[in-house]
């Protein structure tokens, strides 16, 4: 039998052993405002990254990828926010590049242990004299208390500093997860970035790492959708640096005991991308059951919190699952719609693809809530899905109608 | 030397010989609105249709595919709006029979002879004594004026009637073909069903008229997007009578004067439903030129005028192009984006996806107009294509936040 524990712990990134951060302010954003974040890992670890689908990837993007896909062991990420260094062109593959190489200079590191993130302004050359100066504080900076200051240094148009920390406790020693997140605010002239880095004190094997990362990120960051626009940016990275003393081997206890803390700490960071969605008043969650198989599941529900008309139907608190059925119909899924069952947190809306007379008042109610939940069963199977979303408000038609100009 | 000429005519779906129509109000939706369309060939017409992909299906769209799939010739299409008879289970089977059969009978027809679509609220019974009543009212009225009523008819919460007609003359003579369409407007509960319904004198054979308008939908209304929903009771029909004693046969003169002709028409009432998308301001058209093959210029011209992001910087009038490149990123288009030019309209705004230094108040002026062109040269190959949509504003929030409520 596996037991274990998992319990919340202060901090994001550094709350794990062995991990160092700072977050300063370099002058790239507004004045003021924090925008050079650097991660430090005292030794070396093991890294995994997941990246955006778009076609169009920033350069920053391009360089971690390669130093991950290299087997390189990392020792520190930086990340700017205020300029995506995206449609940059071989000026931008510079840019990322001297970014990793300070770094290195000031931490003793080769420029391939470190990786580099930007979000921010697409197409602009990146202020490199204020990023440079900025790397120079942040290194100075470092600290066990700082992934609170690099948190926020990764903040663009975000309402909340996203970071969350785990503490596990298995039969072969106690490790903590961290991580920090940010998103989905879109940034002059662009768009919805989403970043999260993550760090633990186990020890893992490269390979199995990507394995626990992938699972974990098509769960929870690949089920949020904000508007449905993908990034130039986007990546999710985990560096484990083995500092507590703890191994996680494929197939062993420990390895189900850390990927249940990894896929709850991603759930939480993605729930928070999700409710913080910009001009967003409610957290929309879809479970979408009975699926006949997991990739049927997620679509369905990932096409429920991506319609806009029943995204606009929360914030209208209007108890629309015309909407609902119309969304599956599209996603993709297989099912019979004469068999789906539909409830609006409670309140089931629609039996066998046909309407209910529900209670449109108690309806009513429960998209009133912060956290608006979405459950259909398609009766097809055994799978299911989570996805999140928010509602679309006239905020968002404001911020991205006038973010720019 | 293929010769022919096409001119603009008065009407819609009754401007082509031997087809009569009306449009009456039943009650179904608000009083005084008209909301049952009857149309009437007087000769037995070929018939083609294309229909959403939208896996659940409305009663009588299912009706109509069935009948015409079957090969049945086709006297008469009956439409009504305020009610989709859309997961209604087998109550809406029998009811699209029943307005199918009380069109028959009061024609003189076979019901395998006529067709039925419905447009309006998803889930709710269809109200069938006022539905028959109308009918009986509409039959009753038939004539070849009643075009202009049948397409007020069809209309939801569009804002203008959408028809059009043409006269083509070729050297084996003249023909006409007439169109009518509603959308892209949401109703009550649901969503934006887009109906459009053509008429032609000329004699097509049934195989090569859907041929035909399968080729136009593809260049024409697949490439409009409002919401990114599709609705369960979208279709297109086209009815052929042959009144005009011109036989379309295939590789003819005729032929391409006929393609010709129904790509114009389906044109225009594609972009009068863009137009007309709920609370919009603009009219986007994006052209992609340069693509390797038809489906990667479709594709990525599609994304364009479906990002969120893209249509709110419309809407605030933000030249904010790093918003179009990232939409092409996610299209599926295959394309190298170091290459991609980007004009808002006469403006270059990209040049090999990096900035210009472009005038922001000729950026500025182009986006204050009533249609906003975009042009993306994807500098791979020899296709294009067009697409259609309209800007995201804080109307269509308010219209689908509040609509059921």
């Amino acid at each position: 039998m596996n037991q274990y524990s998992v319990q919340i712990v202060e901090g994001g990134v550094t709350a794990a052993a062995g991990y160092l951060a700072a977050g300063v302010s370099a002058g790239i954003k507004y004045v003021g405002k924090k925008d050079v974040a650097l991660l430090f890992s005292q030794t070396p670890a093991t890294a995994a990254g997941m990246y955006t689908t778009n076609r169009v990837q920033a350069a920053p993007l391009q360089l971690t990828r390669r130093h991950i896909a290299a087997g390189h062991p990392v020792q520190a990420i930086v990340v700017n926010s205020g300029n995506a260094n995206a449609c940059t062109g071989p000026q931008g593959e510079n840019d990322a590049l001297a970014m990793a190489g300070r770094v290195a200079e000031k931490l003793g590191l080769k420029p391939e242990n470190v990786l580099v993130a930007s979000t921010g302004v697409i197409g602009q050359p990146m202020p490199m004299g204020k990023v440079l100066a900025g790397i120079d504080a942040a290194a100075a900076a470092l600290s066990r208390e700082g992934g609170i200051d690099a948190a926020e240094a990764i903040m663009t148009t975000d309402t909340e500093l996203k970071q969350l920390a785990l503490a596990v406790s298995t039969s072969a020693g106690r490790f903590v997860i961290g991580g920090m997140a940010k998103g989905s605010g879109m940034i002059h002239p662009n768009m919805a970035t989403m970043l999260c880095f993550l760090t633990t004190d186990a020890a893992v094997p490269a390979e199995f790492l990507q394995q626990c990362l992938r699972q974990a990120v098509e769960a929870t960051f690949n089920q949020i959708s904000v508007d449905g626009d993908t990034s130039t940016n986007d990546m999710v990275v985990l560096l484990a640096n083995g500092a507590a003393g703890v191994r996680i081997e494929p197939d062993s206890p420990q390895a189900a005991a850390f990927q249940d803390a990894l896929e709850q700490i991603c759930t939480v960071l993605a729930q928070k991308i999700a409710r913080d969605g910009e001009g967003a008043t409610h957290l929309i969650q879809a479970r979408v059951q009975g699926a006949a198989t997991l990739q049927d599941a997620r679509r369905a529900a990932r096409a429920i919190v991506s319609s806009n008309l029943f995204k606009a139907a929360v914030f209208g608190r209007d108890a629309n699952w015309g909407r609902i059925i119309c969304a599956l119909g599209y996603s993709g899924a297989a099912f019979d719609p004469q068999r789906v069952d539909i409830y609006l947190g409670e309140v089931q809306v629609a039996a066998n693809g046909c309407a209910l007379a529900f209670d449109e008042e108690r309806a009513a109610g429960v998209l009133a809530r912060e956290q608006v939940d979405v459950i259909v069963d398609l009766k097809q199977g055994e799978y299911s899905a989570l996805a999140w979303g928010c509602d679309l408000t006239y905020e968002y038609v404001k911020i991205n109608g006038s973010y720019r100009t």
